[in-house]
């Protein structure tokens, strides 16, 4: 049952410790397949080195396991919360990586300081915030994804155009269009997240980038006049 | 003698420099077998690339050496104390991993921030008095084994919730039911203290998660009603 | 076409990865043959482990592409304002080096705090002024070029001494005479932007090195008085 | 000529890319033969990964080469200086370790911390003057050993307690009894200004350990009670 996309998932959470944003078994990632309203996502608690694509667990879009023998990941609930709540994303992804658990902890948004961040995040990256006793108690990792889609809607943000947040006192999930796309945005706010801690070091300064300059590199990757890379609608113009 | 504890405590030992948590030698785990009081420890000042199986010293709970060609680690006297203290721990490990000394160094709990710490520790890890002169010119390595104790009778903190401490001006010691747990508990304090330090630079607000949610991820991961993973009593019921 | 340059500028391109300056494909290198008046890029968006010398693009003192499958860096405007305007210099570099970017969104030069840093550049690291509205918007990575030619003319800076600069709000860009040379250089500026940061922070003081210091150690690895390594030509001198 | 001592310092050089403590050619390590009066010293500017046993380079105590092909390091008269003027010493290093060079370029002392440094360096690491402009005009790394040396007598500093110094504005110089000893101080060094930085950033309390701590952690591993390890006087005593 939906052995590609269970191929996928394991890839792309095989590439968490690859790419530094896992510590034991501290991350998942999981992928949706829309037509069949079906997502697969990590075992729980299982180490990176033992995983195997047939691990991966069905699950169908009430959080109800459809396959599988292991217990999907704790977090599970958030995921459901998230595919149910953002019709167009495709992979899931959380971690424990320390720049993004640091700035959830403080509870400060990883703001756009630069273009790194702009190629990525139309914007900053926003914390959530702190779920309440009750929530807690009561469905703590769906009102985990509650909390989160609850943010955006609040703020205002396109989870398209940012797509990763910040739970308070937790630490980041991130999406994507794919898996692989989700793990990608993974890394991309761990590595500004590093970057914006030591310039919010360096000056008190209000350095954020301005309006036209998240403009400007957000659309050079994304929508109808994008150019970066080989692939894009206007790469060839670009080019020259 | 106690030759599975041997291998077991070795292979403990050798996950220290895979975790990067020591420098040269300066990290040692034992493991006691508390039928026969007997604990098997680490040689002192060996490199871990020279290390074998057939090199742990056993000791008893006199902190006397009962087998064994080598002499054991400088730090036995303080494993003997706490093994004798608390008396549900199976393993004890000692490292000078930089962040959690940073904490010991400035003499200041590594306080609970987050959820990557609330799921292993049940609130803040403290850290301990000064040994005064005395006490360092007396029995060093025995007081310092004394003051770990000290501090948890006199803050309150039960050793198998909170399962690591700092010793000021030295370093991290850390414990669990076996070895291999005392050194994944370990890693999660060096990690989290990694993330509290980069958290208490970027804010000076009151940011120590509150009780409900300290309870919450504790109890997630221990206990009876505990639900992460394959094996927890309630992992099935999470599942659903 | 030009196959020892593309096969050196290949080269170079991947001591990117392995020197830690790069994050997936964020980074590229360049390199010119004067003589031709041509130069050869990394194509846009292309995975250093896919990466092959035959998909360097071959491009002219115009930026337009003269030879090769795949669009150059998007990148490669600003190459080509640095080629026109800086006629001694024969390879280009451009990464998202953390600590480099760090400085580059806080908007402050990489002063010149020591001998490591004198060594390679003959004073701070510049960061230039952010690009206005219109300059994003109408030749973005054109103006980035001219944007990055302002700051070493308005502060007098000679661009062989100093050779690498901050494009404020994005990131260092570095050059040499050679393409590995500008990647020695894109590493030393990573290096000392570290180091500066760290004693940055642990002191108010003034600390920049005075004039004398960075003309020694300047000119022991520079000119005709250098005698630094095997082949400078006071090194036998030196080595007495 | 001296080849068990040229083997034994490339040995040694090999261990600071290993120990992760040079950036290209930055580092170097010498050894000396007292009853010969000769020393052995890398070439100068050579990659680590092409330097051979045979490569190095035989120097007397007036810093004349007396045997080898290459130019030996540029750092040559300081090391001469330190033998002449330390007559206990069997090897030193210099390096750029971005943490120690961290503490020179800011001018502060790394501070005695915590026993990691204590183990080691009985009190402060002291940073030297800064070179005046005559100093290094005249005669730069001649200079820069004078200024160490009139660093240990002005602050009445035994070099064989504290085996290593920050030249200001410049980086550290470690030794020892032999060039391997001098490079596992060079990574205690390295090591205690990490741990020692990030203690000063999370409290301004004075946090220097006392007087009869460096004694006990100092006299543990040194002098005749020494006890720690396998080989030291008292090692069997400690160990009961």
């Amino acid at each position: 049952m939906l052995e590609d996309l269970k191929q996928e998932v394991y890839d792309a959470n095989m590439q968490l410790p690859k790419l530094d944003l896992v510590t034991f078994t501290w991350g998942n990632v999981s992928g949706i397949d829309r037509e069949k309203g079906l997502f697969v996502i990590k075992p729980s608690g299982v180490d990176y080195e033992d995983l195997k694509p047939s691990d991966m667990v069905v699950v169908n879009l009430k959080g109800e396991v459809v396959e599988g023998d292991m217990n999907p990941s704790s977090d599970t609930p958030t995921h459901t919360v998230l595919y149910n709540a953002f019709p167009n994303i495709g992979g899931i992804v959380h971690t424990h990586s320390p720049w993004a658990v640091s700035f959830a902890e403080a509870g400060i948004d990883v703001p756009a300081l630069g273009t790194t961040h702009a190629d990525t995040f139309y914007g900053d990256v926003p914390v959530s915030d702190a779920l309440t006793k009750t929530e807690i108690e009561e469905a703590y990792e769906e009102n985990t994804g509650k909390v989160i889609v609850r943010t955006f809607k609040e703020r205002q943000i396109d989870p398209e155009a940012v797509p990763a947040v910040l739970v308070r006192q937790h630490g980041p999930f991130s999406w994507g269009a794919t898996p692989a796309k989700a793990v990608y945005n993974a890394k991309v706010l761990e590595v500004v997240a590093e970057m914006d801690y030591h310039a919010l070091q360096l000056t008190r300064d209000d350095i954020k980038v301005p309006q036209y300059l998240l403009d400007k590199h957000y659309y050079r990757k994304h929508g109808k006049n994008a150019y970066y890379g080989q692939n894009n609608p206007k790469s060839q113009d670009h080019a020259k």
